[in-house]
């Protein structure tokens, strides 16, 4: 094992206190060889035998007693040189990094694939809850079309708090790190580079394209406001981050961004930390997987399962084919997409405002679904909601409506996901 | 392949529409041999090439160019000696036979684990919804509690209807059988019986321990009313078909029935052919899968996830090490698991019936947690919820009550799975 955090330490316990019950399960006899720590005191704390512990990574991955090599150390470095070198010494790897499958991915598997051995990563995305098994194996047959969800458990927390308490954004961060569940320096969940990182992982499951982390536009929800989430409410719609894999007719699309969902939609009702993901195709239609997306004991169940399966392998002494399989594929710009926009204007209470603001979106070729107009003595607030239209038409209508002189300003875009349109 | 009706024909179309799909994504390249049918007319105009069909399925399994063998001709006769056929020949097997498994499992199970191939189920149960390799692999790690879940789209359909609609049993049956949701003999569907070889099977999977068709105790649909549904409602409940697997203190729990779950559970929300399963356990808490559960592409789906696989470890030429282990483990009767009762009584609208009624349940150390009674002239119907009280205690209590004069009759009597008590 690489790390012996949150994770690793749930992951140990269980190893230690399950082992009768797992033997008695899967006929396997899981033995911890060696344990790679940062902090020695820290891990004797927590009940590891000292003589397998090291703070010297490598020399876990090269011990050869080792057969497998768990990573759960988390980051980009050394991580990423310790799994490459486990999977080139023949030993499969088990894997937990999201991060660092979405930056190296490619290079990693390749390596899998040469050395003939597994690298396994269901713990990765969605925590507790199988996705990628299912995703690469049960529906290796289904031309899938779209992956939506929500997978980000930090931010659905804070959404559900700021939807049913009216909270502001800072105040539900605040209690977010108070709660343990956002870190000290929460960029990577409320910017959507988790999200991001996940979001790529799933596209590459799904379509076997590629998409990296560079290629995934995200945008987090640290611009949110409470009055995004009343006016939300009032529409009907609930704001959740959602990461989206899709299929579009030249390619695939992997984005991110905070979305309203129309409150009878499924994902609408997934709160606090839970994560939901849903996988659509033309032969299963809809499928939902929902569970605790986080969590050291959920995700180490998801380490174990994998640890189970290539130790499987390992006694079946077979040369492992690869179980995802990236194709050249073609990535749609995001600037490309066809999305829909929910835009919040604050503008001048005077005559033909609207119709200067219905102009600009016809000027490049918006059509708008719906308008609400609610004044407030000189000011008022304008909320439109635009049918389809690709980015770069909408963000063109945002840039001339920005301009003109009536409106004061663009308080809020938000995208709508929405079947109805 | 043996048989070629609804999935059979889905999965034909799908090995030769999608090919080419299927090879870019897996890099396999999935030839169909030859197909077992029933009718040759029928299977011509399903546009299967005429050189490949017999009606003789032995001549499919026996043929050396088969190297994998899908079951999809359903029945146990003879579907049995068929798969048993081809696991001894060490062909890999892929069935969606549900009934077959729940009625022989341990058998074939023994067989494919001596000829060291792969016995692939995941179409068994829940159509196109991934949980049997959830459930056996990502899963395998995990001390699971509890299954419960709705595994049966036909009843559900139907229950939908009911409680929607305040349709009538036989009314709902009888469009369900128009719609093809019902075969012209409903008896599986609407008994319990597909339901129950279900749970067998989840059972097996999620704690080892085989419980066979015919300890699973089941009930059926056939005895639910309007009115059942109608009083359910008022006090805030949904009745729908539960497949329960559940470890228990002395031993493990198999069991279907009707029951009324408040209306705020997930699985209240579950709407006609809709599947969805529910697995408890310490560290995953809860997971929730949903989608199709039945029709011929889901399943299809299913089973040529199962075909990807099996062929990719035909191409790793392993010995198959068996997915589900099946350990001695003890079957708790059903009459010694608690549950809690909904009793509906028609009753003589006269003093003291309650006391007498009461006296019953407490002759049986039932407890009895809310009582309403509406009074209609000289009758009166009893709605009573209890707590937790082995079903023992609860037949006792019930036939002590229905022997008492003033008691007309015991109109319904639901089991109520809710966590509030």
């Amino acid at each position: 094992m690489l790390g012996a955090g949150v994770v690793g330490g749930s992951l140990i316990r269980r190893l230690v206190e399950e082992h009768a019950a797992i033997e008695a399960k899967t006929g396997l006899d899981l033995e911890l060889r060696r344990v790679a720590v940062r902090d020695i005191a820290k891990a004797r704390a927590a009940a590891v035998d000292a003589a397998l512990i090291t703070v010297d990574a490598a020399q876990v991955v090269d011990d050869p007693s080792v057969e497998l090599v768990v990573e759960v150390m988390g980051g980009l470095d050394p991580a990423g040189e310790m799994v490459l070198r486990a999977l080139r010494a023949g030993k499969p790897v088990v894997t937990a990094n999201k991060a660092l499958l979405a930056e190296r991915g490619p290079e990693l598997f390749s390596a899998a694939e040469e050395a003939g051995v597994p690298l396994l990563f269901e713990a990765a995305v969605g925590g507790g809850i199988p996705i990628i098994r299912p995703l690469s194996e049960t529906l290796a047959g289904e031309q899938v079309t779209r992956v939506i969800g929500i997978v980000n458990g930090t931010t659905n927390f804070m959404l559900t708090q700021m939807a049913e308490h009216g909270a502001s954004y800072g105040d539900v961060l605040a209690e977010a790190q108070r709660l343990g569940f956002a870190e000290a320096d929460p960029t990577a969940d409320v910017g959507g580079g988790d999200a991001a990182a996940k979001a790529a992982i799933l596209a590459s499951l799904a379509f076997g394209t590629w998409a990296g982390i560079d290629n995934v536009y995200h945008e987090g929800i640290d611009k949110l406001t409470a009055a995004d989430m009343k006016w939300a409410a009032e529409l009907g719609y609930t704001i959740k981050l959602l990461a989206i894999a899709e299929r579009l007719e030249d390619g695939v699309s992997v984005r991110v961004y905070p979305a309203m969902l129309p409150v009878s939609h499924p994902l609408a009702s997934i709160r606090g930390a839970t994560n939901a993901i849903f996988i659509e195709g033309p032969s299963v239609d809809e499928l939902l997987f929902a569970g605790p997306g986080a969590g050291g004991e959920p995700t180490a169940t998801a380490v174990l399962g994998d640890v189970i399966d290539a130790a499987r392998e390992i006694l079946a002494g077979a040369q492992v084919a690869p179980r995802i399989r990236l194709a050249p594929g073609e990535l749609v710009e995001f600037e490309d997409v066809a999305t829909k926009w929910y835009v919040r204007l604050e503008v001048d209470d005077q005559p033909g405002v609207l119709a200067q603001v219905a102009g600009a979106f016809g000027n490049h070729d918006v059509s708008i679904k719906s308008v609400l107009q609610e004044g407030r003595g000189d000011d008022a607030t304008l909320m439109i909601v635009t049918h389809l239209a690709a980015e770069r038409q909408q963000q063109a209508a945002k840039n001339e409506i920005a301009a003109l002189p009536k409106v004061r300003s663009v308080a809020s875009v938000v995208r709508v996901e929405s079947p109805d349109v």
